[in-house]
This record gives structure tokens, sequence and C-alpha cells, in this order.
């Protein structure tokens, strides 16, 4: 999988001499992030996999497993964060194996050094990995090193370049689409998320692909791009509210829960019901989409499955050595029909 | 600290063998969870410790603390959950440490072996605990075999035993409760949570106290008890709303966010506008509970600062030998005022 290249080769590459990308690779470099993470970069892209000759001194494996995640803002709960963690708990302990919970670091320089730690020190055996991005640095990090990981996600274009498991938001949202469009709606708005989010960019395909199913035409102008808050969700539904009747949408699409309930705020404070004037659908499923007024119709995604999946294609990897069959897989998230549309009444016109 | 007792005196207390107690501690006992657990409770009880010759064998420690908690029921989230981890992992990382998380157990048994293995194996050099209940099991088990923890949450009747940090719950609803007697209510109920639950008691006692302290008769008709969850305060609601005109509350107080979100929606079916005709406090404020219709009166617990106090101060027990001062503290939390109280008009009679 991994083509040889040499360090003067990545040192090429990346603009400095093999001195500084040797003690990168060991750690001992005193660089900036930005240096460094151009060499790991670098080391990435000519699959350079460094000769670590202390690794073979590593006698017993720790039975443990590394894992991180991007915390919430303080305004708002995880709402898969708790079965996510118990599952891979669960699935691990069952193993004799333990997760390493280590802090999340937004700058991707430090958070690589500490992978490199808890590797390095032989504290972890592989790791369990969330928030893929664009921007992802750790997937060639850990690749290019070949330390054992799987990815709860996926890369941009993903051509199952390493172990994964994903929810596939797309079609998720396009069941929310099928459903409305079998209530009756016809023009129907999306509230997605910012362009460089590739989770939002993923369930927001399942939008268009609802409206060509359906035969129905998109309008850009029913797309509203914001961060997944309830403040977004409610500013995008004024907006959308505002829009001349002829385009005005039946029916609002959300990328989550939280732009979901900024959304029937909106239509409330318009005077307007929603279910029965204007539908509404969220993603996620949190413990209180049920609880809201009315309840939230909402994507529900198998989070139990899919950590215990991750920690026993993980652990089987870590003592076959070989990682089980699918490589790559994508589950169904299914959906929670409740009032926010299910009582929806087409007016003519 | 702890008297010494001797095998056979636990033996007896037991109603075993020795070479059972012995095996127990040893971990090689093949007896039902009922006999090991009396036996661990007996070492207790008489606070004898074990003698792990094992132990001083351990020549490196693992710079990793062991944590563990109560997953949240499927139908809720731990809104506290994801700031109290991180800031665990921020405060152990920058101190060199990291957090081992094994799955909960609701068997006490079980969960007592897990601990165990994961010290006697040498995998963690101390606990934070938390979930501290009437029949905790934990802590007289860590503190007979002197195993390093820190509790977040106390026992009843605390004489300060055992070093915890531990919010005041009971100050936080003695301010809802102040802030209701000034907003004009005088007849105040509580949806309390089951008698066995210690952190719910804790928390009603801000409810008599704030009586007391306005000169109120307390009514037990005007305390319900019930699970945590949004039906119980959906039905105590009910039941408060049916009772005669001249004890019926202005105002309820819940002992969680989620009962008071069946509160709410309780008293806007009743046709009653929640704030105006009856106020409405919960006790977490959750996220969600701004985004509320209409937001949410709640009580706010200052998590990330105890997740820091509680693994500062078990790594300085760790280093040191000696848990800093002060070994046991109650941390105030805070009420956050919003509209399912602020718009209150007191009626007259």
């Amino acid at each position: 999988m991994f083509k040889s290249a040499t360090l003067k080769e990545v040192a090429t590459k990346a603009g400095v001499s093999y001195q500084t990308v040797s003690k990168v690779i060991n750690h001992k470099a005193n660089v900036s992030p930005e240096t460094e993470k151009r060499i790991w970069d670098a080391i990435a892209e000519l699959n350079y996999t460094p000769n670590y000759s202390g690794r073979s001194l590593r006698q017993q494996r720790s039975r443990t497993i590394g894992y991180t995640w991007e915390p919430s803002p303080p305004d708002q709960t995880n709402p898969i964060l708790d079965a996510f963690l118990q599952s891979m708990f669960r699935t691990a302990e069952e193993k004799g194996y333990y997760l390493l919970c280590f802090p999340f670091h937004a700058d991707d320089a430090r958070m690589l050094k500490v992978y490199a730690h808890l590797w390095d020190t032989g504290r972890v055996d592989g790791f369990v990995i969330s928030r893929l991005n664009y921007d992802e640095a750790i997937v060639p990090y850990l690749s290019g090193r070949k330390i054992p990981f799987v990815g709860f996600g996926r890369l941009e274009d993903d051509n199952c370049s390493f172990p994964y498991v994903d929810v596939d938001g797309g079609n998720g949202v396009a069941q929310a689409m099928d459903h409305l469009v079998a209530l009756g709606h016809r023009k129907i708005a999306a509230l997605a998320w910012p362009k460089d989010s590739r989770v939002g960019n993923n369930r927001l395909e399942g939008y268009f692909s609802g409206l060509a199913k359906a035969g129905l035409q998109s309008d850009l102008s029913l797309v509203v791009r914001g961060e997944g808050t309830s403040e977004v969700g409610f500013d995008a539904t004024n907006y959308l509210l505002g829009l001349p009747q002829e385009i005005r949408p039946t029916a609002i699409v959300c990328m989550n829960d939280m732009m979901a309930i900024g959304a029937m705020q909106a239509i409330q404070k318009a005077g307007l019901q929603v279910g029965r004037d204007i539908g509404v659908t969220g993603f996620d499923d949190t413990p209180t989409a049920r609880y809201l007024t009315p309840p939230l119709t909402s994507v529900s995604q198998p989070i139990p499955a899919i950590g215990e999946t991750l920690v026993e294609r993980l652990i089987e990897l870590l003592e076959t050595g070989t990682y089980p069959e699918p490589k790559c897989e994508l589950v169904a998230p299914r959906l929670e029909v409740r009032e926010s549309t299910a009582s929806y009444v087409p007016t003519v016109g």
C-alpha cells in the first residue's frame, strides 16, 4: 500500500534539511507548527515510512485504544457522546481492552504531537478517530507512520484509503425529503452547514438527491448555510419566511436539531404553526427532540452499533494484523417521524 | 485513620472462612456476588487493610487515572458530560497524565472487580469516582484497600471521610426559592426525585430551607416524587394543577430540567402560561434550557472548574502522598433567570 520514499525526498518536498525531517520524526525538533505540518504532509504524500528502531523494542502491547473528540460548544450538548463512548468502552472491556481518552486541541500540530506521544511511549496500541474533515491532518499522519486506527467518519472523495465506519448522512436527509414530498410539499428549503463541513455536505447531498428523485427543481435561494446553531436556524428561517409567496418554502430540512429548533421558533414567532403550516425536520434525533413543542421529526443514527463495530474491528486489526471486511462501511440512519411534519395540511397554490 | 483488623475478624463478620476472604481479596475466589459483597462490606466496616505484597513490585506509576460514569437513559442526554470529561482530560494532560475510561456496570460486585483489576494490574494510579449514592460500594472498597481516589459527590451524613468536590445542590434550589419568593410566590411546589437519591435529597433540602427562610409553611402535598423524566414532570404537574384553588401552587421547583420540561408541557396543555401564570425552575441548565418556549430558569453548575479541581488534587495526592486542603469542598451553583419565572404576574388571593 505504501511506496517507499527516502528521507531526502521528504526533505526536498517540505523545503527543509533532512536533519530537520529526522528530528521531527523523532519528536526532537523545535520547529514552527507550520514547518512541522509541512513535513508530515510531505511524509504522507510520499508515503514515507519512518524506520522506528525503538518500535521493535516494544515487548508488550498495552491493550489500550486512544480516543479524543472535538468538544461541543458550551451552549450545546453532544447528543450522541455518552452512548458512543459507553458502547466503545463495553466492547473494548469484553476483549480485555480499555480506552485512554485525551483532550482535543484545535491546533493540528499540537494534536499530532499528542498522538505521537501516546504511540511512541507505548501507551496505546491504536486509535479510534472522529471529526474527519477536509483539512484532516491525523489520517495522513497515522497512515504515514503505519499506526493502527479506524475512523468514525470518512474523508472527501473517499476511495476507502483507510478503515472507517460512517453514517450515510445523505441517505438520512433523503429519507426526510421523501417523507416531505409524500406529504405534498413541493417547495422545500434546506438549512445547511458551512461549505467547509464534510459531514454537512454529505447530509446536504440527500437534499439535492431528494429533489431530483421527486422531479423538483433545486432553487439555490432556498439553501441557507451557517453554523449549526439555533440562532442561525432562527435567522435563516426568518429570511425564508420573507421570500415572495411563489417561492416561499412549505418545509425546511435542517442538517441538525439545533437549527431545527431555531427554525421552529421563527415559524412560531411569525404566527404560523409548525407541522400544519410549515414542516420542519432535524438531524441527530437528540433526546430532547421528542419533547419539543411540537415534537421534532429527526434523523436518528445507530450510534451504539457504530461504537461497537469500530472497536471490534480495530481490536481484530491489532490482534491479527488484518482489518476485517468491510474495510469501509456506510450505515443508514432512520427517520423518526413526529408532529413537526406529520400534521401538514397542503394548501392550494 | 484505619484501625487494624485481622482477616479472621473479617471472615467472622462476613460469615465465611478466612480462606474465602483471602481468595476474594486476591481475586481468585469463585463465590457469589452476594458473598463477595458481604466480604468487601465487612472489610470496609472493620477498616481491614489487605497486605498486597504484589503492590510493592509496582516499579513505575502509570500516570493514568481511571474513570467511569453511569450512562444516561437512552431518551436523555447527560448535559454536563462533555464539559466535565474535557476539563479532566485537559488538566491531566498538563501534568503528564491521561484518563483511562471504563464501562459502567450496574452490578456492584462486577464493578468492584473492574476497579480491582485496573488497580492490581497497575493500569491506573488512582480513580475519580462519581455517582455516589446511599448504597455506595466503591468508596468503602477503595478506602479499605487504600487506593487513591477523589469523589465528584459525597455520601449521606458526610463527615468528610474521603476527599471530594461536590455541588451544593441545596444552595442552588434555595436560590431558586429566594427568586420565586421575591417575585411574590407563596404556594410553591417541588418535583423531587425518589427518596433513595442522595443528590435529589440534597437538592430538595434547598426547597425546605427556602420555605423556612420565607416564613412559609411546608405542605407535603406539594412535594411530588418520581424519576427525573419529563413524563413524571408532566403527570406530577397535572396532579398539582388539579388541587383545590386554595392550595394550588403558583410555582414549581424541579430537581432537574427534564422534569421542568414536562411541567411546562402540562401547564401549557391546561391553557395556562408558563412564567406569567405559573413559574417553573429547573436544575442543570442544560444547553437546550435557553431554547425552550419559554426559556427555562435553571440552576447552573460550574462543571469545568470541578473537573479541573478533582484531577489537580488527585494528582497532587498521587505525587506527594498528601491530598491538598480542603479535603472536602462544596461549590455553589448559580441560578440562571429566564422567562419561565421572570414574567410572573401575582394575582390577588
